[in-house]
């Protein structure tokens, strides 16, 4: 047992460390700018791209990735990595070209994809040029569980036709996004977890309508693509869209979750340790009551809590990522489902913290706290509930006593 | 003790709640729809009007005011009407005339204001025609002690001159805001209590400067007005539009308190119902793994648990409101206290647990959940944050074993 | 709508008031001193005798019984006194003869006994002679439904044959406990809410096994009567002894609940109260760091919280007392299960923080803390877990919906 | 970063896991029948000699301690097997030499003690002969700041002189106990950190009055030599049982915090893990409202919840062992405030469900979970109350910013 990063690791994290003091954080309210000032409010903004470039050339870049498509890291040494990004959520992740839903997608593709497919779509994610969407949740259905998942794709002739409506689809009113993974059902008499599939898309394709954006806690998150709601009326691609085979859509699901809960917990520790810095700092410079929020109790035991909470969700997340790495994504299940649970609460409870030290600034669009617990907020939903999630983990435990 | 409302309050009751089924909860999607399409982000829309001459032909106006500019009901009689009117918190208070922050302006102009200034603004809000805003909270101090409030109000010849920066001043955006309630020191010398002004600040005057519209959890609140932030530039207004007498600010915003806390409060109560009978319609009719959710445990603890709160709440409230009309709101200022730190966090775990069981529509436009959340997470820190009620609070407490 | 006890409630208040000032604390010392001495480790102790014979001259005896037998208070008039009582849990109670479980036990003989079973029980309970158990909860069986216990009361002859096994039976390891109601079955075969019966078995009986004390988190509770488990083996009884009738016993218990849930609660705010004031005492006595625990902010803020908590809980209580006495115990079901939700945890949560402001002292037999609070958690549990409550109570609250 | 244990721990867990089940788990009903049944309340019981020859046997033996004088593990690796202890914390550890506060102890004697010293009392310490208490805590000033301590060690001709009152002596109750470390002032004008000392007090010293036992909750603690209230009255020790040198006493006190926290801590988490399995085996054989408690929602999100703050607390500790290994316990000080911190109160979570999910039994003698309970709360409180390390924790956060 050995807590210590091992050398590649301290050494991007320093690289990493160094960029995003010289780069991301000064950029940050180039970004604000930039948005406030366009005119489309899906589109990136220039920012963003240079970003990019400056990440590429220095080999931040495709980091979520192993395997010779990416930079070939392993979850644990990758996890770090995505804590520092999650510092400022809103650039980083996209500078390195490590955003959800994108991440996810080239991962399918890699896994699952054909060469085609890949040429078409995976080359031009991975390096940065286009955009896509994971269009898998619908507003009809708990689609925590995916088979009930209810867009229909059928077979006719040389094609497949997607019928259904999905929401909260991540990223796919951004310009940029070009192509959707489609998740639905092919054959409905299959037993349940074969039922489903999944579906190149792309975005223009005649009968993809693109309703509107889903709020988050009043936010169109405008900047990262928003959450479209989508119908599918009629869509007709080619077959060879179709990802794997028949009746494979389930198990591309349940093997794109593991990263991508990963990714999400580690980037919401990055955020948990930007709002206690943003606390502290206005701890020791605003006065109340004759003395500064620093010297006062409450406030004191809300910065050690927070540092308390912290220090064990991201023990745990790695962990889970060293498992992901040693015994695979389904020997680590119970600890990604126990990432699931313990993070997004937990930052959201910091958050709330760092939220209340700063007054009715701290709601605001004045500091980026507001717009983080909505992030986590949502992700004590996205992917899942709690619930669901505590459910089925307590199943598991209870096994062995049956 | 007697826990029944009286005659007079259940006959209001009977008719709000009509007046609720008939037309308020109706407007609710027009109200949707007409905030959406208008082209001021910051106005009102024909709804609101509508329904308010409705409430108005009706006898429900101005109900919040005791005495006989207003309906002359007791704050133990408000209370209940309030709460029903916090079910629908967008159209209610507005369509009666019972909006904050018109409401505590409309009382510190019954209770100080001089014939003049009741006559020129007093009597238009209270026929609905403008709006009204406060301005005291600044960014650069702790406002939630309201001595620290560093406006400058300066005496020069037969004017006044208002010099300073206030911020998350509500409904001052409304293009019928015609007239602000500043709150300034005219005498930085005198003793602390003492140093605080008021004056009447017509929104036209030149140097006053609306910057911008401040954000609660991504929500600008344009549909009542926006939380502005005003700069104020060597605002000049002649001396007559003073409120009360130099160095009575400090009285003057203790006096508008209570009933302000109060009244946010019942619409707290009315809010956390409305979540409630959201929550059971969704448990009832979603279904996740094989039952409905009202047939699952946790959810079944959430609306117990949320039952239980609000049943204490509502009480907590009611005294406070029964001990303001029998010893007076300083009689009362314990309880006015403990229902500011009560109310918003219990309200805002129950909305919590309202929208956790709606998945992720709970969290978007399309339930009124998301939205009534950060309504109720900003009165955790609208007025002063908790932190500082709890330490008055315990201060008093202890201070009987001093 | 009115907050203010009655006359004759303000009358009993301040008698009583005046008599745990002049005895009741002041032999709080002496209690200790002699139950430490006394042999018996079941046995009652003289100084209770005495304070019986002084509360009973004052008339403050049987409170809690309405009608004709007892004070003839109703439920609202008696829930304040019950609160005082509840501030010296051990010897107040006991004093004014109003003690669980007699007080359930009386009300039954009361409600159900015939007029020899008065004669020869109810007499001498009222009297505070003689002391009484309620012989219901069983070990192998979840006993908060009482459909499902199981010791069975079989006809025989002229006689009753009791046998079973039943725990945690307070009091009745008591020397001075002659009397137990047992509940049992008495035809397995009647439809659920008519298979129970409720019958008297002189504690003496042949048969009746007292074989040994539970204890509660290390307490043994041998000042009032402990916990007893009881086996039956083939326990005769006179058919006489049968209360009511065959099958009405699950409808004796039901009548039996809500007074003594309400009962519990207001004791229990009756420990909060005397928790606070130690913890006030504490913090103003008590330095650390250079200041007393008082100017500590989350001393400060755990007691504020303490005094918001215990304001609404009291409220709830007493308006369910309002409901039982207006509209009935059936009336009040939803709040009674509220209050037995509600007043535990919250008074435990009270506790814990008053006990963490003493230190290691706070955990001890020095402070009367560890022992509040082991009676505040036993009463989570005792007549059904909060589960099963929030459970019933949220079957209730959707019901609207279905 | 590597999460297995080496292979030297597997070895030792694997030997320890079949010790606990051969031995210690069989023992635990022996251990109780032999506790009622002893006349002495405060002696040992025959059974655990029995184990503790066992576990010498095996080589399961003063695993705690580092060097020579022990096994020679780290912290990281004694961490795993403490845990399994704390599985059956009555027992498990004093079976194998590690109980608290001999561990304490003999660290203290191994560190500072001369060789006489360590001869006369480590040695019979090592081999289990004797047991040993640490006498710090005073009743009369706040402890958890040891510049506090007020008992006086005086230099008088070749003896020093002690005098004070001290309280929660934990073990000196034990026939066994023959030696106290008494912590007192020997310079009360030296700088805060220099006035203490700590010397050897053989318990059969003359003076050393041994006044009762203090409580937990009702727990006595008997069968771990209870926590002892010791009045010193003039009590009279040669001048060569001071330990170290006059003034090191903080610094003494300090290096045996760091393992003492780590011990306990470790011991919580098996605690927790047997109250999990307790959950579980309850939850699937008990059934309520027709069918197990392990179907129920809420009781599955206990369970869930249970684990996934065990894995956080478990990972937290270890990397904290790992951090006294490698940069030592002054390194390591934040970790060691943040186990403190997080893990009592999590465990008194995890027992509080694990209670309730046992109903009335939950709470009595027949399980072992209220009496883990009262252990882990006494750990909020024990070496410093959570407030008090959350303060230090804070401080040292907010530094940065300063």
């Amino acid at each position: 047992m050995d807590f210590a990063f091992d050398a590649k690791t301290e050494e991007l994290r320093h690289q990493l460390l160094a960029f995003m003091d010289e780069h991301v954080y000064p950029a940050e309210r180039v970004f604000a700018e930039q948005i406030e000032a366009r005119t489309d409010p899906w589109a990136s903004v220039p920012v963003v791209e240079e970003l990019k470039a400056l990440a590429r050339k220095r080999g931040l870049w495709n980091l979520f990735l192993p395997g010779e498509h990416g930079a070939g890291l392993t979850n644990l040494q990758y996890a770090p990595l995505a804590e520092i990004t999650g510092r400022s959520p809103q650039l980083a992740p996209a500078a390195l070209n490590c955003s959800a839903p994108d991440t996810g997608n080239m991962e399918v593709l890699t896994m699952f994809g054909d060469e085609e497919q890949r040429a078409r779509w995976l080359r031009p994610l991975l390096d940065g040029e286009i955009r896509s969407a994971f269009a898998m949740t619908e507003p009809d259905v708990a689609s925590s569980d995916a088979r009930n998942i209810a867009t229909s794709i059928t077979r006719d002739g040389a094609d497949y036709v997607v019928n259904g409506r999905k929401w909260f689809i991540s990223g796919a009113l951004n310009p940029a996004c070009e192509i959707l993974i489609v998740m639905g059902k092919t054959d409905p008499d299959a037993e349940p977890h074969r039922q489903q599939s999944m579906i190149l898309v792309p975005t223009k394709t005649p009968g993809v309508h693109v309703k509107r954006g889903m709020h988050v806690f009043g936010y169109p998150d405008g900047d990262h693509g928003g959450h479209a709601e989508i119908v599918f009326d009629d869509v007709r691609v080619p077959a060879d869209n179709l990802i794997d085979a028949e009746g494979s859509g389930f198990a591309i699901a349940q093997a794109r979750l593991g990263p991508g809960r990963i990714h999400h917990c580690m980037r919401l520790i990055g955020m948990a340790e930007r709002a206690i810095e943003l606390m502290c700092r206005r701890a020791v410079s605003r006065v109340a009551f004759g003395k500064p929020l620093a010297q006062q109790g409450v406030i004191q035991d809300w910065i050690a809590e927070s540092r308390v909470r912290v220090e064990q969700l991201r023990l745990l997340v790695l962990k889970t990522a060293w498992l992901m790495d040693t015994v695979g994504n389904k020997g680590a299940h119970t600890e990604i489902q126990a990432i699931k649970i313990a993070t997004p609460s937990a930052v959201e409870w910091i958050l709330d913290k760092a939220i209340q030290t700063h007054g009715a600034g701290g709601v605001s669009q004045d500091f980026p706290l507001a717009g983080l617990w909505a992030s986590a907020r949502m992700l004590r939903l996205a992917d899942g509930p709690d619930e669901v999630h505590k459910r089925s983990m307590a199943r598991r435990e209870l096994k062995g006593y049956l």
